[in-house]
């Protein structure tokens, strides 16, 4: 898969290695050509490096670090996007005190209002960069999730795909407006990550249990949360 | 430790057994003393039931199971909750479609305000029924979190322990305020549970995962989640 990185900061570029040790193409992009040719050749893994325009124009799965900014800020032109899958990673801003606002509009719906043509799905923002040190062993024996929310379906399973690619258990959430949800989870987890000092290797997950052997509380069953 | 249970519903019910087991003292309250002592009868384990009023009276730890409803609605008089841990295990109603609204102030926080003299902590959100069929063993083996939120310290500690008695693991997510993010986590994993089928095996949890032996990104850590 040719995956571009729009903004090659921590995130992009942690991620950019990862996918370009499992021989995927990857493009990293930034401000100027410069920098991101900087990112590439420390990151090494056969990746390039450039403008943000052309790491669009070069990946079919875009990745987009740049938190609550309109793409039309950032490339020439958004037409760019058009078909392709660009995924969100992104959390609002940390407020004083952990004082979190409730989430009207995920920043992953705020983005593909913006940009409509482009197959918007929102993943990744709820792990530190620690964890992406331990892909992809151990990390594929943790069954540490990515949420994974997205309206195209095929551009969901791309994404889940390219998720386990690197160790991680994709989770498949649906619909993008289920992105207010999984910000939610992001802004959970780095409140218990910094606020409550579990340190970055703390991590949310979800896991299906076995099955009882025995009934014996005789409760409903499944729809039984209060 | 004496518990009470006020409104002995499936999960009222559920948890009693679960705390008898482990010989804890359980009342089951409810609006008739018909109808608890109905449910004490079949939950066996030394349970005794009643009214409403006799469960907070009898119970030095309270679970209230009753959605939003104001304990002053549901006891002929508050005063017998001061200084009482009062564990709030509810979520709002799921709404059509799963379309959730914000939550501005948690079930918790609100609780909280109705009954000030009470140690409210929130509690037991974030499970189906089919988990309960697990405790205490394998329960406890697969480390499924209970997040505990409180302003007092000393209640929160205490329902952490009551959460690791019956094979949770119990996290400390500090303040109640915390609790408008542990109720985002009930409506994530209800969705989950019934509108993405997962089943009501599947659970949310925190984990901590053993540091990486090698730093390869060089990323900055721990505050770098987007």
């Amino acid at each position: 898969m040719k995956i571009g990185i729009l903004g090659s900061g921590n995130m992009g570029r942690s991620l950019g290695i990862l996918w370009a040790e499992q021989k995927h193409e990857v493009f990293f992009g930034s401000r100027t050509a410069e920098k991101g040719q900087a990112v590439a050749e420390s990151a090494g893994n056969n990746t390039q490096g450039g403008t943000n325009d052309e790491a669009a124009a070069f990946g079919d799965v875009l990745l987009y670090t740049i938190r609550g900014v309109n793409p039309a800020e950032v490339l020439t032109s958004i037409d760019v996007l058009d078909g392709k899958i660009l995924i969100d990673c992104n959390n609002y801003e940390i407020p004083e005190n952990f004082a979190y606002q409730p989430i009207e509009l995920s920043l992953a719906e705020k983005l593909a209002s913006e940009v409509p043509q482009a197959l918007v799905v929102k993943a990744f923002n709820t792990m530190a960069q620690e964890v992406f040190e331990l892909s992809p062993q151990p990390l594929n024996e943790y069954n540490v999730s990515v949420f994974v929310a997205g309206d195209d379906e095929d551009a969901r399973k791309m994404v889940m795909s390219l998720a386990a690619d690197i160790g991680f258990a994709p989770v498949d959430c649906g619909e993008l407006r289920f992105s207010r949800l999984i910000e939610g989870l992001g802004d959970f987890i780095r409140y218990l990550i910094i606020g409550q000092k579990l340190g970055g290797y703390a991590t949310i997950s979800v896991e299906t249990l076995p099955e009882a052997k025995n009934q014996r509380l005789g409760g409903r069953q499944s729809s039984s949360l209060h």
